[in-house]
């Protein structure tokens, strides 16, 4: 995520006078190139904050809550990609193509979403808007990189073993993810749903203001590394002609329609990798319901999943003067 | 598919008095042991079907549609694991735990069904006849043992290859598998679905004698090597607790519920590859739906999804003195 970070707001032209690379101790005085110029790790202190106009922050949900009350102490705006703060009231959690206007309503802290919400949120918005959604199916398949970094080597080093014919071992991961895959292993809720199903569920309906949506998840982890993909059921409150559906998206910011009939083409992983959009594909009427569309898409689950939406926030903030 | 079924036939014990190998010419003359003896693979002809009892086929739709007729006019019953006469009035299509009567009503020609679907059935059906179903809507996660013995070797060089900084070539398949996915590549039909959800569709409406039940599907290949998986929403007429609905799977016929909340254990791929029953858990309450539960299976597609679900309808008719 770090790296992501740096490598966007290089290839953004983010306006930056100084940036500060702040991380725990255990980091400190590791060296990172930027623009040029090669910057260190400092840890993070009470004075880190001092004159600092933005915070991106995306260490966990602790460290968070340890840390952004201190950076907005002390003046700064803190974009948050951790769960911390996400279903708080005054704070707005924001998908720039979606909900843009609620970012200029914060005190201090904005959240990023959870990956597999952003990805959802950006295409089930534009349709929402021409006709009400009434419900939501979705069955995720998430790359390890969800996971995070060491989860992606992890992946790696398990296929090489299995390949080898070596024993494999599951150290980051609860079970191995090589030919294999598994449902989501964030905690179990009350209602037996695991936390990250729950997120899609809070999360959606936060940003898209819809408090009353309905929507159910499956969230699976697939042998993927790096894009998320997601099989979306749609049910709305009229008919809704995919045809029509596909126009919608075809114009709609931060999505690209891949439909390719004649060649059995849809979005895939591999496509989705690296890229700013999301990828939707098979967009068709649901045979079971008169109302309901069915859907495929996949996206970057590091860029529009999370680094590149939270410096969306950013760009939005400042192109509005308000940073 | 036929080292399957020769393991199964001898795990199982299926009595034989004499066992013929048949292929296309190219592979006559093949050596394989079975029961301690040498089998030699003949090549098919008119006259291999004399004095033959049962053929359990499984050599793709065209195969079956020109040998079949033969031997089921030379007195053979037919056990067809192709799609080829699965949606034949006359032709029942028989999951054993399912509609065991209606293979009694054979004309010669018993279909076997769709991998993904069998393992659909088995754990959809003793639900309906406790509450009827309404509407399913199903993800698939399948497996590259789906697509054939090569498309499981090449997921395995692809993934080598990739992990050595190699070309990844796709010849099988028509899109890298390896650290990917892609949407279920079997030709498109009118609706916009792929046949193997049209499959899925129309398959189950059979098996389940429901000729009118409501099911969408996606359909996904995934980087597994052997077992299919599903995310399954089941809207019901009436409200169904998920409570009796685990009582109901775990003394289903063909069904082992896999439920470990604490450790976040719930069916693999990898648990549920070379076993015979649909393993099933996270049975739940749809939070979108007062009538609805979502469920997650898992099931050797080899097996039950093929192999097993055949053998076990040769075993019905057997064991009922059809044979």
């Amino acid at each position: 995520m770090g790296t992501e970070f740096l490598s966007l707001l290089e290839t953004r032209n983010f306006p930056i006078q100084q940036l500060k690379l702040l991380a725990s101790s255990a980091s400190a005085g590791k060296q990172i190139p930027f623009r040029g110029q090669t910057l260190t790790v400092e840890a993070v202190s009470p004075e880190s904050f001092h004159n600092v106009d933005l915070v991106l922050a995306s260490a966990g949900g602790k460290v968070s809550r340890q840390w952004l009350p201190v950076a907005v102490q002390a003046g700064a705006v803190c974009i948050d990609n951790s769960s911390a703060f996400r279903l708080e009231p005054h704070v707005p959690l924001v998908v720039p193509e979606v909900n843009p206007e609620s970012a200029f309503t914060h005190q201090g802290i904005i959240a990023n979403p959870n990956c597999t919400t952003i990805l959802l949120c950006v295409v089930l918005n534009p349709l929402h808007r021409v006709v009400p959604i009434h419900r939501v199916v979705v069955a995720t398949y998430q790359s390890a990189s969800g996971a995070g970094a060491r989860a992606m080597a992890e992946l790696k080093s398990q296929c090489s073993a299995m390949l080898g014919g070596e024993e494999v071992r599951a150290e980051v991961l609860p079970y191995p993810l090589a030919f294999n895959l598994f449902l989501h292993n964030s905690p179990m809720t009350e209602w037996h749903y695991c936390e990250e199903e729950m997120k899609m569920v809070r999360e959606t309906r936060k940003i898209m203001a819809e408090p009353a949506l309905r929507l159910t998840a499956t969230c699976v982890r697939v042998p993927v590394l790096r894009a998320h993909s997601e099989a979306v059921n749609i049910e709305f409150t009229h008919p809704f002609p995919p045809q029509k559906a596909k126009e919608i998206l075809s114009s709609a910011p931060g999505v690209r329609v891949v439909e390719d009939f004649a060649r059995n083409y849809f979005p895939m992983p591999i496509d989705a990798s690296g890229r700013d959009e999301v990828l939707v594909g098979r967009i068709r009427s649901d045979l079971s319901h008169p109302h309901a569309l069915d859907l495929w898409l996949c996206g970057d689950q590091i860029r529009k999943g999370a680094a590149l939406n939270a410096i969306q926030i950013a760009e939005l903030l400042h192109e509005n003067g308000k940073l």
